[in-house]
Formats: structure tokens, C-alpha cells, sequence
């Protein structure tokens, strides 16, 4: 997930933000069977939260995103948070209508309490001894975010990729506290193929001489060559086999082979950048962690493999949005949950967007993603502010 | 690419058939600039060489392919080579009537000479001294071989793959000498996603620390965990999600999660176990060649990036198939080399073949795909005995 430029030209920034660290003193239950008895997590929130408690919006974020969502953390930011062409005064999150609470999930690296935190136990980062967690541990970790700032039920729970796993498991196990779900790129379980990428990106930490089983932080050193690779992985999954080609070509960059392994083609290029980047600012065992909970990700599970029977539970009114270019969690993904939503009742409206980029397009501002999200989030303010 | 089990109920196998090793002593230049004063291949050859030295099939493997392509080296072998299926009398490419020759390419790890043979100059093996090589290099190199032989003219040249890279490139560099190119599951030039693969296996490799710079036979080690991930993203590329899916399955193993980074879900298991199997019969510096050699394939470079251009100088006539389901070289693929024969004006007859597996679906014996490269050479054969 690439942060985007700001641009200053154009209105609607939240400005500059201050995350605040909330620290979360219930005990909570996680389905490996062991209990955190507190945590904290790092959240951003952004707007005004109405009297009535009732504008709340949360987004949750994917694979490798955080609770910078949007604004600048400084004037001089050259970046700004990794949604800020969604999420601002004038956007289609928007932020004169709706409180905005994004957070770093339980189990990140942003500040948040995760692997590459201090166990209080021992004085040393958790590294392998954090436990591995599941999509429905971070609906319990956020449903006492939540508690902890007030609000009972979100007008909205939106989130893409992984993120929108989330917003499915907060709507079919905490149905009351969430009026709308909105699920953008994502899938009800993931393929054999997308848990062969995470188990070859997994294997590619696990084997790194400098992994020291999760503890590497006592030795002084990351596992950068997993990460990078992992990361690599990644990325060819989340761009298609056309942007690929619209973006970097595939011809060689010298009009004739070097005949080493030095950089010969953009796209080689790109994917080291990408690759070392990432080691720069992501924390192994928490990518680990997080690609075990995509795998895990399997709502129907509890309720005889019949995804229509999981959400007969939940009482939100469904936005599922899909990317025509997206193959990682392809359009077909999207009409799964759409089916199951169908069948069980649900109220659902879905969009298949027309797009060129692949997975990532979750992230940009294509204008008819926008128009779409847009439309369904100003209908719901509406309403709330009629009922106001 | 897997070899295939022996079915002994099944007629038509070649029998027990022994490599040999033959010394192309004739200097051969390199599209890098160096030149090989000499190079080994290692060769089999199936059924016999009629006097008009006419009925020879040349067989041109794929990335992890070599010259034991069909019957076995022992009669206790529970394996056949790799195409065993469709060699053999009575089979699609049928050794009563085509004498049939197999290599392992030059650069190969497999008997041919190699980044793994030893280098008379160091008596060390050659490592990251033998040059990297092209398909050009590889048809330059097959052509020496033809001529030790006494093969003036292939009846067809033959390839899936990497392998079809190979029969193109014959048909372009050498027309007379090639009267029928069959070209399968093939592609014109590698995609920007497929360059992305390659580059990430690639890395793998380089960045194991037993790789040493590519000289770790001098070491006692081999870079197992680095061709191991390599060898475990080529085989995402082979199958099709939905084969995936249909031959794993995406439920866990145990009904329910383990919490830990143990085999989970059964595509896991068979990426490690492929990925291990890998280590223990390919060598590194041969992957990083092969891979090289895709990225640089590209027949249409030399002729203003017009692939029709370059088929102009082609005369065989060719044959061309794909797969429903292969998404590393796609049908579209395949579609491009054709609409290039075609408006070079050649002779081209083009087969979509509807399969299930993805990429490895060229190296299974799919009634129609059979029924079609037997009848096209069948057609050839007839020609060839009616001229005799």
C-alpha cells in the first residue's frame, strides 16, 4: 500500500493530525485460546463526534496499512495518511459529517501493541511469543476501542483487502453495533492461491538466516532479504498483468541485455525499490502475523461452511464494492459475499468498478469508486442527520 | 514440471533408453560475446533415423526440463521422463515413425555443460564465470548438435514453454532447416508480471547466503532456501487457481487453527514438499540462467519489435496450441504469435485446447491436445514416408 502525494492544490485535507495512543485495560479474549490482559492501540480520528454518538465511522485497514488514514502528521509532510483521497472535509468519507476513527491494529508495528512491542513479562519484544491473532480478534480488540471512546454502534464500518474482512466479521458478530458495513475488494476466505503467496512470502521470513525464529530484534538485525522478497510477492499481486505493462513495459531498459543480474527491466526496478522501502518501515513478525490472519479469515466456518447462514446474523445494510482488474480478490470474490448476502436477507447494494490497476485500485481515487462510496455515505448521513 | 508416473498397462513406451554425453567441439559464439570453444550435451534419441535422414523430431525442454524426455534408465524406474506420455510408438509424437531427439540445453545442470561442470581453465566448477545465455545461444548450440548428428533439416521442432521460445526461434534463425514448428503454452515475449516472477525467484537466490556469489559448490553448500522459494513461486504460476482450489482444497487441515507456522492447509504442504524436492535434483546458477534466458526472449528485437517481420524469414509451417486455463502464458499469448504468422502470410494452424490445471497442462495427456499434435504429425509423417 503506497501512501499518496499531497496535493495541495486541491481541497478537502483533514490537515494535521495527532495520533494518540488508547490504551485498552480489559482483558482480551483471543481464539489461540490466550488472553492479553491490556493493549494499546494507536488511532487517528478525524471530524466530530454528533451528540447523539451516532456519525462514528470506522475504517479498517488492510495487509500493511496503520491509523495514519489521512491528514499530515507535520506541516511539512511530503506524504499524507495512506486514504486521503477518500477520507477529508468534502470526500466521500467526509469528515464535516462523520467522525473518522482509524486505527493500527492489534498486533501491528505502528505503535500499536504487537510483536515488536515490550513484553512486560520479560523486558524484551514479544517477537515470536505475540500471539498469532484472527480477523475476529481484531473486531473484539476494536469493539473495546469503541467502548473506550463511546460509541456504541459505528454508522459505518468500512474497510478494503483484509480490511474489509473485518467489517464482515464485525457484522456478523457484533450485528448491533454497526448500522452500515462497507466491503471493498475483499473475499469471504481466501483461494489455495492467494494462501500460496503468504505461505511462500511467510517462508521467505521463517528462512532468513537473520529471522532467529521472530527473535531478531535481540540480535540486532531484521530479516530485510524475507521482508523484501515477501514484499515483492506482494506487490505482483496487487497490480495487474496490464497495469504491469502500462506502468513499467516489458521491454529492456539498454537497447541490448547486460548479461548480469543488475536491474535490466523496470519492473525489476520497481519491485527492489518497493521491496527495500517496505523493509524500512514494516516489522517481520508483524507481516507474518498479519498474512496468518488473511488465511485464517473464514466467517462461515462457524456456521457449517454456509456464508448466507453466517450473515442471517448481521442487521447492517451492505455497500460491496469489486475492481474489474483486480485478480488477487477478483470480482468473483465480491459476488460471493454479495450472494450470501442475498440469500440471507441482507440488504445489499453492490458496484463492480471498471478499473485498470489491479488490487490497489481500493486506494485510488477512481471517480466512479468515489461517486459510488460517495453517494451511499451521504445517504446514510442524512438520514442520521434527519433523525438528529 | 513433474515427471510422470509409468503406467505399465499402458502400451507404447520406449523402453529402458540410455543418455549420452556428445562433444560439440565446434567453437560456439555467444549473443553475450564470449564464445565456448567447445560445449557437452547430453542426448537421447527415440526410434530411428530413416536413410533420407528426413523423420527427425526435435524436442527443445522447458525451464526445469532435460534430455530424459521419454521410457526409463532402468527397468526398475518408477519414474518416466518428463513427456513420457506423449513419446513413444503409438503416441502423439510416435516413434515408429520419427526418430526423436532429446537434450538437456547447454547451461543445464543435467550432464550438459553448465554453470555446475567444471571449467578447464580453473578446474573449479564454472559458477558465475559461465556466461548467461539466450534462446538464440541454446538454437545456435541445437544446431551444432543437429549437424554431429547428421540432421540437415528437422521434420519438426517441438516445445512447450520456454521450449516453444526456442522452436520460434529456430524457425526465424534457421528456415530451411526446420519444415514444421510446433509451438505450445508459449509465449511471444515475457509480460512485465511474468519478468516480476522471475525476478523474485531470481532474488531468492541471490540474496541466500549459501549462494556465496554463485560459487557455492566451493563452499560445501548448496542456496537450498533461495531455490526453494524460487521453485515454489514458479509452481503458482503452473497450476490455475482453480486448480489450486479443486486439487487442495482452502479449508484447514484441522478443523481449527493451529496458531503456528506448521503446514495448515494442504497447498502449503505441497509447495515445501515441491520446493525441497526442487533443491535436491536443480542446481541455482542454472535457475538464475533459465530464468535470464525468458526475461531476454524476444524474436521480435531484431526486426524494428515487429514479430510478423521476424516470422517472414520462417518457412516451416507451424502449429500452435494453448490452454483455458494457463495464465502464465495465456491464450491471448499464443493468439499474438499467430496473428504475427498470419500476417507474415505462414502457414499456421492454431488449437485452443479447454483444460483445468493452468500452465502444467502442456505436459498432460489431454485427449484433444493429444488428438491434435498426433494428427498434425501424423499428416507430417504420411508427407514424409510418400516422398521416401
Amino acid at each position: 500500500m503506497n501512501e499518496t502525494a499531497v496535493d495541495f492544490t486541491v481541497p478537502g485535507s483533514v490537515g494535521v493530525v495527532t495520533p494518540r495512543r488508547v490504551l485498552i485495560d480489559t482483558p482480551l479474549p483471543l481464539d489461540c485460546g490466550r488472553t492479553l490482559p491490556r493493549h494499546e492501540l494507536m488511532v487517528e480520528t478525524y471530524g466530530t463526534l454528533n451528540a447523539q454518538r451516532s456519525n462514528a465511522v470506522l475504517i479498517c485497514h488492510a495487509l500493511s496499512g496503520d491509523h495514519h488514514a489521512a491528514g499530515l502528521h507535520h506541516v511539512d509532510d511530503r506524504k499524507a495518511g495512506w486514504w486521503d483521497n477518500c477520507i477529508g472535509p468534502g470526500k466521500p468519507i467526509d469528515t464535516r459529517r462523520y467522525y473518522v476513527v482509524a486505527l493500527n491494529n492489534l498486533g501491528g508495528c505502528k505503535g500499536s501493541t504487537g510483536p515488536s512491542s515490550i513484553n512486560p513479562d520479560t523486558g524484551a519484544p514479544y517477537g515470536p511469543d505475540f500471539p498469532l491473532l484472527t480477523v475476529r480478534d481484531w473486531v473484539r480488540s476494536q469493539a473495546l476501542l469503541a467502548d473506550a471512546l463511546g460509541i456504541g454502534r459505528w454508522a459505518a464500518v468500512v474497510g478494503g483487502s483484509l480490511g474489509g474482512m473485518q467489517v464482515m466479521q464485525w457484522a456478523i458478530d457484533l450485528p448491533e453495533r454497526v448500522a452500515n458495513a462497507v466491503v471493498i475488494a475483499s473475499a469471504p476466505q481466501l483461494s489455495a492461491q492467494n494462501i500460496a503467496f503468504n505461505e511462500i512470502a511467510r517462508q521467505a521470513i521463517l528462512s532468513d538466516p537473520d529471522f532467529h525464529g521472530g527473535r531478531f530484534y535481540e540480535h540486532g538485525v531484521v530479516p530485510s532479504r524475507g521482508l523484501m522478497l515477501a514484499r515483492m510477492i506482494g506487490h505482483i499481486t496487487y497490480l495487474s498483468d496490464a497495469a504491469m505493462r502500462a506502468k513499467f513495459g516489458n521491454d529492456l531498459r539498454e537497447p541490448t541485455p547486460s548479461f548480469n543480474f543488475d536491474v535490466e527491466f523496470e519492473v525489476e526496478s520497481y519491485l527492489r525499490y518497493q521491496g527495500q522501502a517496505f523493509v524500512d518501515r514494516f516489522d517481520a513478525n508483524t507481516y507474518l502475523l498479519m498474512t496468518k490472519a488473511l488465511d485464517y479469515f473464514d466467517p462461515a466456518r462457524d456456521y457449517g461452511d454456509r456464508l448466507d447462514a453466517a450473515f442471517r446474523h448481521a442487521q447492517a445494510r451492505f455497500l460491496v464494492i469489486a475492481f474489474s482488474s483486480d485478480w488477487r480478490f477478483s470480482p468473483a470474490r465480491s459476488r460471493e459475499i454479495v450472494k450470501a448476502l442475498v440469500d440471507a436477507d441482507r440488504d445489499v447494494s453492490y458496484a463492480l468498478i471498471e478499473s485498470q490497476l489491479g488490487h490497489d485500485d481500493f486506494l485510488m481515487p477512481i471517480p466512479q469508486y468515489h461517486d459510488v462510496l460517495r453517494g451511499y455515505l451521504a445517504r446514510v448521513a442524512d438520514e442520521l442527520e434527519a433523525r438528529a
